[in-house]
């Protein structure tokens, strides 16, 4: 937390010094002055006005954590980047959910009263539902992540501003999501044999739409009118979206108003298909490049932030994978020599979030960060080498404004010198 | 979802009607028309800036789901009540996260940097904890509800007001809490062997303190400063609080500063017992009553919604025990002469919400619906007859203002009559 913002209400009247050094539990300091900290009274009696609503609750105004502009914008979208240096747990918190707006409008203005959804296609019973009929069928609750295609840096593209992880991963945020399985949907409407793949399609003023394999949708894809606890934000496709677990962030259509049961991919002027080329592929391209393969990141200590003093540190992150639930995440602090396995965070849900924690003594030397996890199908998370190989990458070769790329899911180095500065190793 | 408020912004070129029956799965209903569902573009094009924050986004302006005021105030105390028949899931927004706030005041305005956490009395070693400091130690996430004593409906107590499930059960909300467990922080610190109960004390005005036993303190309490992704909310504690998984609510202390190790239960003129009078007792007041029995309560239907017409509902709801997790929600829509086990959103969390389904075709006759739980240990929510034999309440005989209570975890009847109105059967 990065608490610099000043509450001039607010009696400073304790200025006594409690710590003499840091409570690293390597060496926990034992203080007197115990008076003294009994008597510290100076903020208890000034109420938060500015953070209270009876109605409504809002985060304390000492607190700074919010979205910020993604570097390297793309000039026909606006992306805001959820703070994850700052995050705790696995849900991030619906107003942090990192943003993709294009032509930088504001998110529609949806009326959920006029609002329907619509299944038709290849189906025996085309349905329409409004959002109160939508919640009187049979729901489930599940935590899942969405990531952008286009989080994380580059191989060889433009790492310039790709300093926090903030800038290197905040385009992936983690919801409970509520809602009703499209396997649910199409079961009523009663899909016909040849009906193979669905479209679906978003009430935005661009038409979003998407092709998706039936196999994939009757998995475990849901309409979601629920974001933790709540309604859908309107940033987030309020009053009802897609959710596509594990796939690609474009896969989860925002504002669904329709899903129409085809006979193929109709790859449709609107869709990003983003075809993907790998060398080994010789010269076809991928056009169907769904799941995000494993991926982790150190959230803290990472890039920007400052280690106060040499002593113990809990190393803390995010791990996440399309191929299903995290197995194992392994951490290095030296550089990629030796890994040891961390602990994860209990109960472990697929496809979403898992945060990770290992203990660590930092001895004042410079130091460098790194996480890798394994998923539930043994896949493991690439090195930056493997992964540019894999994709036939050549450093520096990459402008990240006109090539589509793949969903880079690469090993973070943080690096920490000996003041404790942490930077993000792929920029030194 | 109430959503009355109208965006005279929003142009409503769509005036045509898409259902003439509701899409009950009992009877779905093909629709024609699928040209004029797809023609709906009425909202899409107008943006939602009114529930746009590039920074730190907001609901709908749509949703008019927020707190509300407790029927029947005490007159030192302001209450306000979670939503809950607009729930989704098991995750509270910290937003509508209930709260009771003494002499009416706004929770304290604390610096996190000037804020201390003292550990101190019968150690080897005081500590004195700033917030960074906290946050290098080891952590835990998880999600656990707090539930105000004075949750739910009085056996004999004044009824009036509560009837909605915002108004009986608004003061129960789930978080997922991050933080440092207390049993981390006393090996920290080592406890003596006289020391046996805990004194934990807010910073708040008025300096809140509650006496727990040592064994339940190294069992799962938690120091928290993180809810659902981000910092605690000053409404909750901020910067720091204590979190007593499954106690009840006064257990977990707010804006903490001081954990002191005794020898005994203090008995503070600050702390508020509640002694608990039963009738097998003989007189003796029941002092430390700390966990919650295991409750359950549907949320939709509940009072005060409506029904449209006969059909298909899924009858949805919460169940919760300080006993542990919860292991079968059981369902009536008879008035309790029949019972069928609900399903259960997976995984279920150790002393947390836990969301419950129930498939039901509603016939359009007079119903009245109830949930039971069982948690873990086996333990049964009672009905209100069993719980007034229990605590020895003579039904009108209790004055809410006046008699202490027990923690209620009655069982709780919405009866639906033949128009679809849901309404308290208590009440009736």
């Amino acid at each position: 937390m990065d608490s610099t913002e000043k509450d001039a209400k607010v009696k400073q009247s304790s200025r006594r010094r409690f710590l003499t050094q840091g409570a690293a539990l390597a060496g926990l300091t034992a203080v007197g002055g115990i008076r003294s900290a009994r008597g510290q009274k100076s903020e208890s009696r000034v109420p938060d006005e500015r953070s209270y609503s009876s109605f409504y609750g809002v985060p304390s105004h000492f607190e700074s954590t919010v979205r910020e502009m993604a570097p390297n914008q793309y000039p026909h979208m606006l992306s805001t980047l959820t703070p994850q240096q700052d995050s705790v747990g696995i849900i991030t918190p619906s107003g942090l959910h990192f943003l993709n707006l294009r032509n930088h409008d504001a998110p529609p203005s949806i009326d959920p009263q006029q609002h329907r959804l619509l299944i038709h296609g290849l189906v025996d019973r085309p349905l329409i539902f409004t959002l109160e009929e939508l919640k009187r069928l049979p729901s489930v609750s599940r935590i899942h992540f969405i990531e952008c295609r286009g989080n994380t840096i580059w191989p060889g593209g433009n790492h310039s501003g790709f300093r926090t992880v903030q800038e290197t991963h905040g385009k992936a945020s983690c919801s409970e999501w509520t809602g009703v399985l499209v396997s649910t949907l199409l079961r009523e409407a009663g899909v016909q044999k040849e009906g193979t793949w669905i479209i679906a399609e978003g009430a935005d003023a661009g038409h979003h739409v998407k092709s998706t394999p039936m196999e994939m949708a009757m998995d475990d894809f849901m309409v979601a009118y629920g974001q933790n606890g709540e309604a859908v934000r309107p940033e987030q496709g309020y009053p009802m979206r897609m959710i596509a677990p594990g796939s690609v962030g474009i896969f989860n259509v925002k504002y669904l108003r329709r899903i129409k049961v085809v006979d193929q991919p109709y790859m449709l002027a609107a869709e990003n298909t983003y075809a993907d080329l790998r060398p080994n592929l010789q010269g076809k391209r991928l056009w169907f490049n769904y799941y995000w393969q494993p991926k982790s990141v150190i959230t803290r200590p990472s890039g920007g932030q400052q280690l106060p003093r040499p002593g113990f540190y809990e190393i803390t992150g995010l791990a996440w994978s399309g191929g299903g639930a995290i197995r194992k995440v392994e951490v290095s602090t030296d550089g990629g020599q030796t890994w040891k396995e961390a602990r994860l965070q209990d109960p472990v849900h697929r496809k979403a979030f898992s945060r990770f924690f290992l203990d660590w003594t930092w001895d004042g030397q410079e130091a460098v960060l790194q996480s890798r996890c394994t998923d539930e199908q043994g896949d493991v998370q690439k090195s930056m080498d493997e992964f540019a190989e894999l994709w036939g990458y050549k450093p520096g070769s990459i402008d990240i404004n006109t090539n589509s790329g793949a969903m880079v899911n690469v090993i973070q180095p943080w690096k920490v010198d000996r003041e404790g500065r942490v930077e993000n190793a792929f920029l030194i």
